[in-house]
């Protein structure tokens, strides 16, 4: 089974990575781009055909290792 | 409008960084992932309600910037 996990920012938490995208994109004459932040997502090949058990797992995962709970958020997509 | 790009490796290319990660999940007895692959997203804000317009914008700045298109794959979601 495949899953994807997004990690992103929690909104108020500074991206200076984000930032330093915007402003590189407009050093490309790329405009009308408001924003940009960063995330990561983790392609993920799993064992088994349990939805709930496989979303349980990657929530221990994003918990303990894949996001940083403080400052961001992550989303679990199964199927 | 808000859009989401994802930049994931091409098949076939090695993902050192996803088998660390994997490593990293065994060792955390978190077991049952197959494999875990990296990448990238890129929440972006758009000026202007042109879908046809913020999809090809979009789409110059993975190919300029974004993407290393020689070994990344682009996906671009919009609305």
């Amino acid at each position: 089974m495949k899953a994807r996990v997004i990690v992103t920012l929690k909104s108020g938490v500074l991206d200076p990575q984000g930032k330093a995208i915007e402003g590189a994109l407009r050093g490309l004459a790329i405009d009308g781009l408001k924003s940009v932040r960063q995330g990561k997502i983790f392609d993920i090949e799993i064992d088994g055909e349990d939805h709930a058990a496989a979303r349980r797992r990657l929530a221990e995962a994003c918990e303990r290792l894949l996001a940083n709970t403080i400052v961001e958020n992550y989303a679990i997509e199964i199927g």
